[in-house]
């Protein structure tokens, strides 16, 4: 098992993390944390409900590895799911499957258990003594990880006096902020696009006849969702992501046709979209909303997994290279509008690192820095040589003292460990710089850096927004 | 010249290689070597014939280097052209061949060659004296490096009688399996399509009217192969690969048209190959034949170059990155079908390394573990950086104890040399990661995965699929 | 501050770079310093005019810090300029300019400045009193960088005579030769291409009715660069790259449109910047004029910065990867007319790395060493980490031994640094490798490849070109 000095080997590194990165609170800006499970302060039956029922990353490995689906999401019971997992985890070696499931049990359930020596019996019945109806529930949990600030993942449908709820609970110390998920704004693709614009429509008490009405919809849900102290957006820009303004008496022809139900050929869909995405992505710059992008999937792949796994289950892979004339285009528009967010922008294919992190120089604001962000790893990159990756390519094209560093993005209140192996990975690569002579051993200058990456960074942009 | 512990400096790295690694015999899944050679125990006529005549990554070097193509392929003694090469090998430092040349000489001819220090004549004559018509045969050298399986690559009109005939000779412990390279099965636009349609209907002796027939007679070759041990096939997929399935009648008229000599347009020809690309993947999944994709060479490059080298002579280069899109829409048309075959992914360009690594996690199959495979740094990518960065992604997008590791994919018989250039990398790059406390000490675990890793798993591969 | 070891860690690296590399001359063979100001030896007023006026990679970091434009290009005082650089200077942990600013101070006003513990004051009057009209000037901080050779980069209807008087000069020991950028050559979308035509007409004192016209009065031009000097050449091959050649007939009838001021639709346009663009070549090629391609920028982002900022000012990203089918086709073209000059090929987008440094072997040419360059680490791509990155896969996919080594591509006289900082990170990285057991610890090998790649394969390639 991981010690205290867990991939930190350089004296500077093990001060930078001991005394500084590891007390620091977290600010997790983006994940799809379940709100109604945190205002309820929801309780796990056992170890596989907490630790395997809602991390796709293990489902991913254990399929991988041929496992049965009955024991990753099917109906075996749930200490053989448990069993399936302990099985493969050894096997992850390389992986960061196997750091992350030991971080998870050794924060949350302490370091008498040991996944590598105990039986899997014995691990099964001490994790769940913990657990159940009188042990931890999800605030304890984010206690102990010293949860800040979180900031969900919602549909512009969705309710969020969950948010308000936890937030208001100041004993806890913990706020809930809503960031509002944008794709469904712009799914005119989905057969399912006018039922969501009916409860659109129901939820603000408006009717969409055109263009502008719709506007003016989603314009009342944004308000709703700043009053519930949302800072933050966020779009998926699939692997074919393009974008192509068309006028706005095309785009307001082309809604129409899609609120008869008439056909939408490709070049049509790009163009509502793309109207539609430079709507929102103004609104965003008037309301000072963040505007993350996530950039780069291809969830074109095994018809067979995708009816298995939910649509976030891994059974995704990375996309092309992103479009930069269509992202650069899009900027520009809004920017030309005085009305360009603070902008996050992650890539799941690392060949862009480069090109997003040099990015974050060619969009700027007199008086805001760190105005274009190159988040962080993200998703299938989330690993050590990930984060290494991602750290180099924005300080070396970019600069490193505006980074906001780590979110967790994951749906798992166990994934929060992932700021800690950030912290550690960060500190480490500190610490290997000030060995290779590219930095001086200057704790103070490090501290101050450590800080504003693992925290400070992240804050002041959610403040700046609220 | 390289040491015993060339490449290998932590304890852990040399405990696993020479505990391990170094004892573990040869599954060389996928080379282009030449079985009449094998089953004729072919002699040498001296160094020059074996180490430099098939072994285009030296003439490639040469080139780069201005040397004249008389001392690489043309009618220069051969002395002169192993005088050629000496003088440029000592200025390959940073390239894979400075390495290669070294292991090549010492593990066959023995470490009290000097390549850095003995004259030229001194090393050739040397050479030479264990090589010649009493001296060193292909069999010799093939048992020298360890060998226990090979798999060359073969076209299906190829006579498998050497391959049975080397498997047979039971006293060399040496099996020689075919595997089936199908570029010329769907290479429709070759001007030698028909020519090579007619030998096919010889050889199965059917009479090829239309799709149909063509498909029987593709079969009827499948069977020939399996019954010679096939375990695998091969496509190279190169820099413009584009699948896109036309409806069967579709594709029955456009092979009517290709028989007909009429001329067929892109489309037309991308329609054809993709269907009966299809159609053989459906063949390999239905009798358990591994499918290997060799994706992303740019073919076209140097038409004065190309003529004077073999087309595998290192003209080429490496291609844009691969279409996902048509790639999973392939593999997902098989699946679909219940027969998606176990899978090997090259790729080329090793700025998708993250994406095929990944994957590795989008198909896979109750029961199988490794069911789609990231292939080892190919051709370009076969050197020391190439193969930690193949490792690294594999492992941190997928699973390396699943990984099946090496395989030369070369015309020489010293290029199986390569595996222990691979395995010193392994065992050094987790012996690094147990230094930078990524992994713990502990020799049985790590044993057993490089085990697996640089031969169980190639072989069970082989073996599952016999 | 960095001290004398700086980046130099293993003994080896330290006896290379001390005793080798920082004593060799500079050949810096791309770059865009102002040749009057090197006739003239202009004096500066103060640092500011020296150290941040010219550089746009401070200003893209000061811009990123939020930074006010006033205090970058704007109309502050110089001493506000500077106290805006030197307030975000120690920012920049993990960005080469941390390095850079610092080389640049050290090497050319001493140590005894401390960037980061004296006042910015005295930092300010220390420097300023170095500079003036009795103190440093451009041809003395030339000769502080140890410059033998200098290229700059010129159009083609430049005046050279500023070149010729400073290489005549024969005291200062520096030969500055023009290079040809040939942009504007090909820029048939220019709005002020007439223009440029006609000044060519005046120079050339030639009529342009047609294209035979225009291929003459350019060959004029280049005899005019080669009087003066000139071995090189350099076209920027933006992102959106693409070759396709017409016939001579429709290029003349494409070029007619052109005088003629119709409009030409980007299937022309392309057309004929491709058949120029080849004529150039061939011209390079039979003058033995050596062709520098620059690959990859993406010069459409912000329409804001791009106006305040000059056209170089950082506010450009990395574009696509390249056009490898379009690069292919153009070499081949030249080739085929035994015209293929010796060509450096710089990448943008470092994903392109590897296929850039196996394109070196690619083409080759009997007789020549290093035919095709992989350019050094270009742009955003000047860091430690890309530069390593460079040398890495030129070294893995080609021949370190034939490379050409380091050149500014800057605008200011300061960073000619960027040798310093390439061969520091050179030499580190030879060591690492001796350390590593890639290479032996041989001294005389090593210096002699150190020297090669900083300096005599450089110097040869210019040498060969005059």
């Amino acid at each position: 098992m991981l010690n205290e000095d867990f991939l930190l080997k350089s004296r500077i590194s093990k001060e930078l993390y001991h005394q500084v990165a590891c007390k620091l609170p977290i600010v997790d800006y983006h994940n799809h944390l379940n709100p109604e499970a945190m205002a309820s302060n929801k309780k796990f039956r056992n170890i596989t409900e907490l630790w395997i029922y809602d991390d796709q990353y293990k489902h991913r490995l254990m399929r991988i590895h041929g496992v049965e689906e009955q024991f990753i999401t099917g109906n075996a019971p749930d200490y053989e799911k448990f069993l399936a997992w302990m099985k493969i985890f050894p096997k992850t070696i390389g992986n960061p499957l196997y750091h992350w499931s030991q971080i998870e049990i050794k924060y949350i359930f302490g370091s008498q258990i040991n996944l590598f020596e105990d039986e899997p019996l014995a691990i099964w019945e001490a994790c769940n003594k913990q657990l159940g109806e009188q042990g931890l529930g999800v605030i304890d949990i984010l206690k102990k990880w010293n949860t800040e600030i979180l900031s969900t993942s919602d549909d512009l449908l969705d309710d969020l006096q969950n948010h308000k709820a936890i937030t208001d609970k100041k004993e806890d110390g913990i706020s809930v902020f809503p960031s509002l998920r944008s794709d469904s704004v712009i799914a005119f693709q989905a057969p399912g696009f006018l039922k969501w614009l009916g409860r659109l429509e129901e939820l603000t008490g408006t009717t969409v006849h055109n263009l502008s009405d719709y506007e003016e919809a989603i314009k009342l849900r944004l308000n709703y969702f700043q009053d519930a102290g949302c800072a933050l957006s966020d779009h998926a820009l699939d692997s074919s992501f393009t974008y192509k303004l068309p006028s706005r008496s095309e785009a307001i022809a082309i809604f129409k046709k899609r609120l008869n139900e008439e056909y939408l050929n490709e070049r049509e869909l790009t163009a509502l979209k793309s109207y539609v995405f430079k709507f929102l992505g103004v609104e965003y710059g008037k309301r000072k909303l963040v505007m993350q992008l996530h950039i780069g999937a291809q969830r074109v792949t095994s018809s067979r997994l995708k009816a298995i796994a939910s649509k976030f289950g891994g059974f995704a892979t990375i996309g092309d290279t992103l479009n930069i004339q269509s992202l650069c285009e899009f900027l520009d528009d809004l920017e030309c509008e005085q009305a360009l967010p603070s902008t996050i922008l992650y890539t799941l294919n690392a060949a862009d690192n480069d090109r997003v992190a040099t990015l974050t120089g060619s969009f700027t604001e007199e008086g805001v820095s760190g105005k274009i962000q190159f988040g962080p790893a993200w998703w299938f990159n989330d690993h050590y040589d990930g984060i290494v990756k991602q750290i180099t390519a924005i300080s070396s094209f970019g600069q490193l003292d505006t980074f906001i560093g780590m979110t967790s993005d994951s749906r798992s209140f166990l994934s929060l460990s992932r700021h800690y192996y950030f912290r550690r990975i960060l500190c480490h690569l500190l610490g290997e710089w000030v060995e290779k002579g590219l930095l001086s051993d200057n704790f103070e200058i490090l501290a101050a850096l450590v800080t504003k990456v693992c925290y400070a960074n992240a804050k002041h942009l959610i403040i700046a927004a609220n």
